[in-house]
């Protein structure tokens, strides 16, 4: 740790996800792992971050306690689960630290509990940390307001690993979101999110998504915009799950000195 | 029309598909249009069918009476629905002529009356009749079969225009089953159709399907082959409805003077 | 044709490009078919402009006297060759009247003569009219300036048909300027257009195209954006020529009421 | 190590490809790092390959002398450059081991001196050795026989991270070999390896080549096989570069109880 850096923990430290986290911080100037947690009665806890995230001992052991880490600390990465969020959001708003949320499937309920912590936390939450997909978001909002609903068909696919769980992607519904804010429509009222059989021909204005699942894919979007005789496609690949790392810590510097506030990805990439 | 042409019958010769048929008879050497068949009550019966396929006149009145077409004829192409479909291989086998069926949407029961009718009329049925498509079955099937289940994730996405009603597609049905056979299971036991919620974890051994409706796409199908660190990608792009007619011209062709039977695209084009 | 229809004249009416206007003009509203233009000597001379387009005979014969057809009409499309492309804006600066220029090729000195005529006519000229690919530019714009280029790579590829003769497309030229316009430089200083046997590693900031031929591919260009660990891409697909049929009589109809001056799609189309 | 493990040499072992060839041997049942090989004066020479691999030590230590290594080894895995492999084709064949080889840019003249040094050693070569490539290869190849030249065109798109410094990749003209011999042609009198300018109309049986290098990307390529009105695309893309290495251990496992001669990764995976 250099005298300056932010001082960071990992939350869900010992997940695939915790472990890129840790890497990131690692690898990235201006930040530098303090704590690392995992539930009470995690085999991990006790264990060194470092070897845990196959870097060689640093020094930081793993430990059930977050807000012991929280008070000294001056952001939090979150990659976890909706119920372990929100307890995170809170003991951040006690601390009156930063709290980056890359965890997904939130319910309007949680969102709120969220926007509450916000007002004392600096929060960044977002479905998507990386770059190149919060650009494609504003594309796709773009294209979707210059094309006509009545003459443009926009449909969303997806497809990520074998061992994702959830379908569509938080992703793929940020996309939509984008995509039915270009439109001036609620995404909620207007998705069709599979088909099978006899469907019937297409209702104009939906936005309709669809499913891969397969090997190791790290995540592919694309959204598509189809027209009488021409296709317009917007795609993201990610190769490698440490661009959303990366994006998580620079999120969390981008932080530190703003004032407490729920933040998107937007406003740390100067897309909005 | 040249002497030794195939004198050919078109049914459904006012649809969309039946006009792409008469086009296709029209521009290709060794056939010729000798008939052009509606449903009763058509309003197209009585009208030339050139002109209805934007050929200018050409001297053949679309008429509502099939068996009176085939008894003269070589061949019918048919691109109807199975009803009519059921009731032209009847007739075609009363003609003892080729019955080329494009059909798509057929039940089990349909097709034991096909194959029934196939005792006397030679027959090519195919989910499609382009070159390209028959081709990406074979390549599926030989790269499920080189590619071990536990290993590799198979899925399959096509897309259409807006105005189809049916999904997944009557192709991408045809690559499942291609793909099926090549790791010797039935399609039926290990389809997965859609993804929408928690799905959990990807199945192994299972084929997966994915929709996209939208614009004027004529028909894009992609076989997926997902393994950890790679992906195989087999990918068929139709950009012009006409090239299922000339398939379909080649296939009576081809069947012209072989035996009764029951054929498919994969013995016209060699692949079999 | 309708009174109040826009009269226009379709220049190098016997090639394939002038068809498909010919054949677009016929199927929109608000515009009328008024005369079709040949070079002096061509076979389609004395023709019937709807009998080369498919259409049946419309009543119009084609002339190899441009002038005579401008000086009584409202607009011309034109997507022939620089050296008559220049000669027609002489003409259409003469008659006042409209002259939509998809002719792609053309020289800086053409170009040159070509805003001098537009001191008089009213000149809408693109490397594409179609209305994907225009807002494909816009977007490629967008996505360089907001990327930054020491650590993205910005690579354009296109393929087109195996008759086209020329390469990079003008297309994917029009995409490659606006990215570099994203990026605040030149194209011409940072373009590298072919890459074989040893290159050395990429240069930074540099925009690559590559390009592929074959088949009947009407047009497919993608603008991708590369960095570490994620991919964007960019595209458009256009499944059928008359996209850009139907973008140059929309074009004219815009133009219809504006005051002399030299504008391109995006003023058409609203994306300026 | 566990007894009956195969032991195996890494040489160019402080390179990035070196690096994932030890941790994939470290990681891969049967098979045990023996030795690691640097050239004489590299910094790496004397340290510890595990921890150079990012695995923590692992007790092997880097030589600069190959002979000392391979005389009590069973295999050595060789991604290093022509000059380099030839020289350790000699030393493999003198120790009569296994090579495994995935150097690319060989020359006619350093394929006969490998092709001798197989008269001793079991040589495995190949310009790519992940499954899936080399499946695409006999798909591709079977693609190209069944689709006529006349009417089919084959281009081969291929994308590499930005610090490649050779085009086409040997990927690329592996494949491109393989659809010449589905063809019955030489790629070297048919290949087409840049377009610029006026090319002209595409020559009918020619074989395509284009080039895209951008970011981080491991390896994508698409062999596209283009007809009238349809496209056919066989693709495979790498996300990691293990799968490489994976190969190569696979290969060695492999060869360790044939013959000595000279073989492909067609033969290790079964698809010959």
């Amino acid at each position: 740790m250099t005298a300056g850096d932010m001082k960071l923990v990992v939350v869900g430290a010992g997940g695939r996800m915790g472990q890129t986290l840790i890497r990131a911080i690692h690898a990235m100037d201006g930040a530098a792992l303090f704590a690392a947690v995992e539930r009470p009665g995690s085999p991990f806890v006790g264990k060194d971050a470092g070897e845990l995230a196959g870097l060689g001992p640093i020094g930081v052991t793993v430990t059930d306690r977050p807000l012991e880490a929280f008070v000294e600390a001056e952001g939090v990465l979150d990659f976890t689960a909706p119920a372990a969020t929100i307890e995170f959001a809170g003991l951040a708003a006690q601390a009156r630290i930063v709290h980056v949320i890359g965890t997904t499937g939130c319910s309007a309920d949680d969102d709120a509990k969220i926007a509450a912590a916000a007002r004392h936390a600096r929060i960044v939450k977002s479905g998507n940390m990386s770059l190149g997909v919060n650009l494609l978001g504003v594309l796709a909002e773009r294209a979707a307001r210059a094309l006509d609903a009545a003459d443009w068909d926009i449909e969303i696919v997806e497809m990520h690993h074998r061992h994702k769980v959830d379908a569509p992607s938080g992703t793929a519904l940020l996309l939509g979101e984008a995509a039915a804010r270009g439109r001036g429509i609620t995404l909620a009222e207007n998705a069709v999110r599979v088909r099978d059989g006899h469907t019937g021909p297409r209702v104009a204005g939906t936005i309709g998504f669809a499913t891969l699942r397969g090997g190791s894919v790290v995540g592919e979007h694309s959204v598509m915009l189809a027209g009488e005789g021409e296709l317009v496609t917007l795609s993201h690949s990610a190769a490698d799950r440490s661009i959303f790392a990366r994006g998580a810590v620079k999120a969390a510097l981008w932080a530190r000195n703003r004032k407490p506030g729920l933040y998107s990805m937007l406003d740390v990439l100067g897309l909005n």
